[in-house]
């Protein structure tokens, strides 16, 4: 495991370096954590793109609130920019909206050497990702992901996605941004409900490998989610840093998932694409994790793989986010239709993540390791956990 | 540059390979000549695919003359197979194509340890490979060529693409197959007019590389088109053997096009895009090629960087085979668009590919070192050229 010192690296008032990301064929590329990456006053960005020819992307919400800043910018640094404005949702990350991202490129006129700066959440950057994978087999992409969950999960890797027949994320690449910004600020402007579900990836990285980031969030969440995870400043800054220096670190050795299927990162991730689609993309991603990994914890206690202890403080700490840790659509069916889809997406293994304790997480290899009166007991607990935790 | 020794690394009698190429990430895949590889005794496909779920994709042509061998031999190695037959063509060679792929593989139930096998020409394989590229974010596909122009050209490197808004090959990848099984079988079938266009790119590797190809080309080529380039056996299967061996060491330095935008492959594909999309694709590759290529010799004649002599034996070569030199579609206009679209392409370089003899070119890197004047004239010139070989 390679130490992580923190704010050890950095550079100057407006960055310092997470981590520089060895992604292909001898190139890599840096995850910045910055400060109001907008303002007039700060370099990155400029510093980032060049002078070269710019797509924005960007989401209604995020043109409104911060479109006017990104043209100050822009004019100052004589930056070439066209905008577009795409209203991205789970229920319309298809390739058809892939197909709208290169259809402005055309537009825009962008050669091989232009970039696209994609400034929004998960599912705008995964959109803009796949599209910047095809258009001219490949052109350069700034991500700068304005939610919580952009920030410590969906936009610092490689991936790209679209939805496709009924199945969460089918279509998809590998295709490393030339740089990620990730900057707090944006979080002012977040509402609560995403800010709970950029929470349930943080718990996930959290509960795979770092017990002291559980202990962050289980202890100053109230403070977390009132003040948009701005403080308190040293408490906040470190879980963001944390949280996405671990699941990069994480990523790293396996990038490509080429090299293995077995990733802690898919804690929180084998259940959840199936209760995503299920409900017809209603139930948001992050909430699907979080009922993931209480399911996961679930069946960790019926195994008898996890303490009674570690199994509560799981489940109350997802619940006390303000995030599910069950939901109706969830049968048993439908969990076993999860199992086999994660089988086929994983070479043929199962490698079912399951926490053993807060900070360390074991793989069930297997569909035949987990028998069907384990996973029936485990929901029927959650069920009844749940009905503890809504109350009366 | 590598020895190319002939048959030299024959390996049984059902196969022999022709080359191993390095792709990414520690991986590589074989190019393999074989002789009826669909014959049940031969071995080879069911060697390449193991026995994974398997989705055939290919064209109703190809799928009526060869549909059946493929079938019987699917059932004697026991291989669970699907097939979707798909019209394949320039025309629709676009983004929801590649959809249709996706949805066959949603349809077969494919895993990410499941293999598509592309049957057919090189539209069919552009759209496989970069569906391939895409499901679950790359599954394994196996390219086997049935066109001359797939075999020698667009079936052995590792692009993907769909035409989009207009524009040729607009969208795309870079993703290696696991194997390509090159067999001169499938050419006896092949329409003499594909039979052509497949050879605009083998004199294209010739001119770039090898003048000994070029000068077997300009010998034989009466009893190539007549054959089907099965006779005379040795030249035929020696022009075969080049013409890929060739191609593949020129793209394997350079196989995701990041090290450099001067590429010797590039000749006879600067002005060929803008033609087959100006034709609305009525124009085949081949043929846009060819006249590509001839334009070329052309410009390097009006600016002296060919002799005369030479300039007569490309363009008389390329008219002896039945290819075009000239097309009405080809303006000043146009080719000045070309031009332009090949500087986005190229990271703002030109590189325009010119022959300086049979066996070498050079590049043009800055659209200044073309003046108007010269192109104006080198068009005139072929003009005349065209005139002279389509009789009175």
């Amino acid at each position: 495991m390679k130490t992580c010192t923190f704010n050890a690296q950095a550079m100057s008032d407006d960055r310092e370096l997470i981590f520089t990301m060895a992604s292909n064929r001898s190139n890599s590329y840096d995850v910045y954590l910055s400060n109001k990456v907008l303002d007039p006053d700060n370099s990155l960005l400029l510093d980032v793109i060049g002078n070269r020819q710019t797509l924005l992307v960007t989401t209604p919400t995020v043109a409104r609130i911060y479109g006017p800043s990104f043209d100050l910018l822009a004019e100052r640094g004589r930056l070439p920019v066209k905008t577009l404005v795409l209203e991205c949702t789970e229920q319309n990350k298809s390739l058809q909206l892939v197909g709208e991202v290169c259809r402005h490129a055309v537009l825009a006129e962008l050669g091989r050497d232009s970039v696209i700066v994609v400034l929004g959440g998960g599912v705008c950057s995964d959109i803009v990702t796949l599209a910047a994978s095809m258009i001219r087999r490949g052109i350069t992409y700034v991500r700068i992901p304005t939610t919580l969950l952009g920030q410590v999960d969906a936009s610092i890797g490689i991936k790209g996605a679209a939805n496709f027949c009924g199945k969460k994320n089918y279509l998809g690449c590998f295709y490393p941004p030339s740089a990620v910004v990730i900057d707090p600020h944006f979080l002012k402007t977040l509402p609560n409900n995403h800010l709970c579900n950029g929470f349930a990836e943080i718990i996930k990285i959290a509960i795979a490998c770092d017990a002291e980031l559980f202990d962050l969030v289980a202890n100053h969440y109230e403070a977390f989610l009132r003040t948009a995870l701005q403080e308190p400043y040293h408490h906040a800054r470190r879980v963001l840093w944390l949280a996405t220096r671990r699941m990069l670190e994480e990523l790293e050795p396996n990038l490509f998932e080429d090299k293995s299927y077995r990733r802690l990162v898919d804690l929180g991730h084998t259940f959840s694409p199936v209760i995503e689609a299920a409900s017809g993309f209603s139930i948001h991603h992050g909430e699907a994790v979080a009922v993931d990994i209480a399911l996961s914890a679930s069946i960790s206690a019926e195994l008898d793989l996890i303490s009674e202890a570690d199994f509560r403080r799981i489940v109350s700490t997802i619940a006390s986010i303000g995030l599910p840790i069950f939901s109706n659509v969830v049968t048993l069916d439908l969990c076993l239709e999860a199992l086999n889809e994660a089988g086929r997406h994983r070479g043929g293994w199962l490698n079912l993540v399951l926490p053993i304790k807060v900070g360390e997480v074991t793989f069930l290899e297997h569909l035949e390791d987990l028998p069907e009166a384990a996973l029936r007991a485990s929901l029927n607990r959650l069920t009844q956990e749940s009905h503890d935790y809504s109350g009366p």
